[in-house]
Formats: C-alpha cells, sequence, structure tokens
C-alpha cells in the first residue's frame, strides 16, 4: 500500500467511477434542528446509502481498482459492521469472493446483513484477538487484496464523493460557508469529505466528532502528529471506536479538517432520538455523532448552512429502544 | 365548497404554488423490495415531508387560495393528526390563526406536533361526539376557512404533486411502466396521484391501499358509486380510519384508479418493521399500507418500476416497538 496521500482530482474519479453503483443520497432541509441552530440546517442521510452506510462508496471504489489478473484470489476486510457489508456487497457486485474478519460481539444487523452479501465471515474475540493477524494469514495464504477500513488513499476518495455531493446541493441553494459535522473513527469519511469540501466548496469547514475515550482525531490534530486515545471505554458508537487516526487519513486531516471533539455516550442517544422523532430517519448511534455535537451545542455555528452527516443506520432494535427511552 | 373535479393543470398550478415551501422528497431506491419483488423498486419517503407527511402539501396549496380578505377569519381543520400538523404549520407560515379540532386519543406525537405549529387545538370523544359539527360552530362564529382533510379539489391537487414529482424521477431513469401503491384514507392522496401520473407518467397505474374495515375505496370502484365499509374496527392505522371516499375524491378515482385492496394490522406492522431494518426509514402504520400491499404479495407488479408511497412518520414509539417485535 502507498503511503501517497489522496487528492481532489482522485476523489472526482471516484464519484465517476461509483456513479452507475452507488446511491446518490439526497441533501434533506431539517427544520427542527434549524430552528435550533438559528441557521438552515441539513442532513445528508447515508443510513440511505446502500447496506446503510456510506462505507459501500469506498468499498465500490477501493475495489473497482484491483487489477482484473488478482480479482480471481478475492478481497479480505476486517470491520466491526459497516466497512463488512459495503466490502461484501461490493465484492459481489464485481464477482469478487470476500471473506470478512469480524468481532464476535458485532451488532446482529450488520453480522447478519455482512452474511447476507454472500461473504465469508470469519469472527474473532475483540478481547484477545487480533483482527489484523487473522486478515494477513488470509491474505498470505489466498492472495486476496486487503481492503483496508479506513487508512487507503482509494478509501478516502471513495468515502469523499460524499462531500461533492453536499457541495453540488449547496451551490444549487445558493449556500456556500458554513460547518460540516462528521462522524470520525479512524478518519477515513471526515477526510475525505474535508479534502473533496477544499475543491468544491471551501467555504464549508468540516469538524470531526468522535466518542469520548476515542477522541484520536482530536488528540492529533492537537499534538499536530498521530496521537492515539485511551480507547478503553464501553461506547455506543460501535462503529466509531477506532483510538487512531490512519497515516493516510490523518494526513489528509492536518490539512483540510477545521477541527475535531468528542461526545459523549448520553449526547449520542439524544441525537438517535431526535432522528426518529424529528428527521423520521434511523441511525445507529455511532452514525448521529455529527448531529449529537450539533445538538449539544459543541460546535460554533457560522455561515448560511449548516451539514450534519448522518453515516449510517445498522442499529439492533433493542439498542435502538434504549435510545429513544432518553429522549 | 364547489364539487367541481381537480384536472391535471390544477396539480400543475399546485405545484408551482407549493415549491417554495415544501420539501421535494427524492425517489429512493429499494433493493430489499427490488430484490423481492423481481423488479426496480422505489419509495416516495414523504416522511421526510415537512411536519412528517404529505399533508403539508395540500394544506399550503388549499390555504394559499384563501382570500387575502378572509384570511384573517382564521382557519379550522378536523383531523386525527397528519392534515392536523399540515394544517397547522401551513396556517402558521401565511400568517393565519389555525383551530384543529383532534379526537382526544390522537398519537401523542400528532397532538405535540400540531400544538408546535401554534395552532389552538380542540379535543373530542371519538365515540360520542361529531367533530364536522365542533368544526362548523367555529366557522359559524369566527367566520374561518375550513380546511377538509381530503374532499376538496385543491387538496386533491395539493397531494398530486407527489406524482409529478414520481414521474419526473422515473423519466430520469428511463422508467415509464409500473405500479405505485399508495395508501388511502378518504382518497385524497390516492387521487391525486392518479390524476397527476395520468397526465404525467401514463403507464404507471395506481392502485389504493386500505385497513381491512375501512375500505370504502374498494368497495366504492367495485360498486361503481360511494359505498361505505363498516369502520368499526380498531386499526393500527389511525391515519387512515375514514370508512367512505368523498364526493370529490372518489369522482377522480373512478377515473383514474387501476384499483384499490385492504390490508390487515399484522401486514402493516410488518411494513413498519421492514421500513426500519431495510429501508432506515421511520414509517407510521397507515403510511406503510402500500408498502405493506407489496409485501404481502397481494399487489401483481408488472412493467420496469415500483413505487411505494410512504405517506408519513408521525408513530408514537410504543406502537412502533410493537410492529418492529412482528419482525
Amino acid at each position: 500500500m502507498s503511503d501517497a496521500l489522496p487528492t481532489f482530482a482522485d476523489v472526482e474519479a471516484a464519484a465517476r467511477r461509483i456513479a452507475p453503483f452507488a446511491v446518490r443520497t439526497p441533501l434533506l432541509e431539517a427544520p427542527a434542528l434549524s430552528e435550533r441552530l438559528g441557521t438552515r440546517a441539513f442532513v445528508k442521510p447515508e443510513m440511505l446509502q446502500k447496506t446503510g452506510s456510506f462505507k459501500f462508496r469506498g468499498a465500490t471504489y477501493r475495489i473497482s481498482m484491483i487489477p482484473e489478473n488478482e480479482r480471481k484470489n478475492g478481497v479480505v476486510a476486517f470491520s466491526s459492521g459497516n466497512h463488512a457489508q459495503g466490502v461484501a456487497a461490493a465484492a459481489r457486485m464485481f464477482g469478487i469472493p470476500a471473506t470478512i474478519v469480524m468481532p464476535a460481539d458485532a451488532p446482529r444487523a450488520k453480522l447478519e446483513g455482512t452474511r447476507s452479501f454472500g461473504a465469508t465471515i470469519i469472527t474473532y474475540d475483540r478481547r484477545k484477538e487480533d483482527r489484523e493477524a487473522i486478515a494477513a494469514n488470509v491474505v498470505a495464504e489466498s492472495g486476496a487484496t486487503l481492503v483496508r477500513p479506513f487508512d487507503d488513499a482509494g478509501i478516502v476518495a471513495g468515502q469523499g464523493t460524499i462531500g461533492l455531493e453536499i457541495a453540488e446541493d449547496l451551490n444549487r441553494l445558493g449556500l456556500k460557508n458554513g460547518i460540516v459535522t462528521v462522524p470520525c473513527g479512524g478518519g477515513g469519511i471526515s477526510s475525505g469529505i474535508a479534502l473533496a469540501l477544499s475543491g468544491a466548496a471551501p467555504g464549508m469547514k468540516v469538524v470531526a466528532v468522535e466518542p469520548e475515550d476515542y477522541d484520536g482525531m482530536t488528540r492529533s490534530l492537537r499534538a499536530g502528529a498521530r496521537e492515539g486515545a485511551p480507547g478503553h471505554a464501553a461506547s455506543i458508537a460501535d462503529s466509531l471506536m477506532a483510538p487512531l487516526p490512519g497515516v493516510i487519513t490523518f494526513g489528509v486531516a492536518k490539512n483540510y479538517l477545521k477541527g475535531a471533539l468528542a461526545i459523549s455516550d448520553p449526547e449520542l442517544e439524544r441525537a438517535v432520538a431526535h432522528a426518529f422523532f424529528k428527521l423520521k430517519l434511523v441511525v445507529e448511534p455511532g452514525g448521529s455523532a455529527g448531529l449529537a455535537a450539533l445538538l449539544a451545542g459543541k460546535v460554533p455555528v457560522s455561515g448560511d448552512a449548516v451539514v450534519a452527516v448522518l453515516t449510517g443506520g445498522n442499529v439492533d432494535f433493542d439498542v435502538f429502544a434504549r435510545c429513544l427511552q432518553s429522549y
């Protein structure tokens, strides 16, 4: 894997490549949020993307880059669930076998979703086993291509296509300046969107939002170099439990992100409930981090538009019900 | 009120009038439904409309038609909740006072929503009192304009704007022939969409879907004249409990609807759950009737596209949770 950083042209190339396959999600007005923030607010609903999360974009672009003669060896990925489903669905689309390494305690919705796309699943114990080592074994034995969850220029460019769509829709509405809040695990989608907007709507500033105790991007931006968070706490945001940004994602983020901050589980729960009652959208706890930061008043809003990217909606109903009780 | 039937030109006029106010909802691909039906399937998500249901469209158009000198007297409406919120929000937008007559046992989400738009609410006992008489009293005392829930040419034309948008989006995708399923209470939205598609996409046939025991449209189409259903059963579809289509809605429906059919509460519950797990959308039981009929295999599909109109998402969480348990 090259450590070269993706460019704006890479995001444009990704957009052309995935256009026939991915859902072009709409930018939705969010009246209750607008009223609360005193400015025009929108959500970008990536739970409406194929597989129920944005991960399908990066996976589709990255897999489309695998040379023809290597495709028969398959792909392998490790993921708590959304990247797993994205890779499984994209691989099936290209007729490539997929093996996915998933924690045994991943949400049922994500395990079942991944299985439904025809992938072979290897489960592991999150506390005792090393998922990267398991994936490396599969690569050594089969010659499969490893599709990393975030630290890959193709993945970052693929997730960045969301930024191009946001820019296009805001431009049509005559809106140019403001804030975009994006959930952040390893930093693939937040760095990708920041890169895309730097070219397509430079007045829109991107803020990454992480769970407390997994706020590696916040710490790294402050330190000016990659710095891990403790990453010990339980978090309701299963999709964001990456304590350290990647080499590539941090390389992009430090050039283009406006900032990063952390939010708590109760703030995430309230955002899931807000999405149910006010937006009529099903968002998973981690997918609501950007919205949660806005609802908690943690992001100073400025300009003429605020956009919360809702990254996914793959949540088990018991967890969802618990969030709704917090409202 | 005139009994003149609305025309296709009225729907086009409504679309121009409400464009600055209403959300232009997207047509969303529904991959799980496509797989199940063996044809390309979409949903039209009107829970993403302002007030959480399509009723904002008709209310906005109808209220915009009230002459300037009558506006100060206000508007009055009776409704179990979605029309209530549509009228309240549209009236506030035009600076007109609104009085809404609602059953005391309406869903909390709908009572609170209506109140949040600044309307005066009069509650009544669904079993003992006559809501039309209560509304007529308000009209007599105040000179307010009655905004009927469905049996009004302006309301039908306003709801029909959904059909124009469906036609536009299908046309962009090169799809011309197929089925559109639409929930049906008094018939405002189903007749409006059928009227719109008769002009904008005549290859798309509209099927109205009603709760069992409230299947007045099904009975009326069969009889060739308005015929009421018993309307005694409890139904989970609070928004569709109208046992008899209107004079105007049936007048349009008998010319343009392909057909109508009834579905059961368990079928509605499964559709609400399908929308949660597969579409990541929050739909209320009545709003899922069109989807429910497709999932239950009750609508023969043909052509190259199937569209389920999801009419609203204003549901209390206890009812929602009960639906999800059925999955």
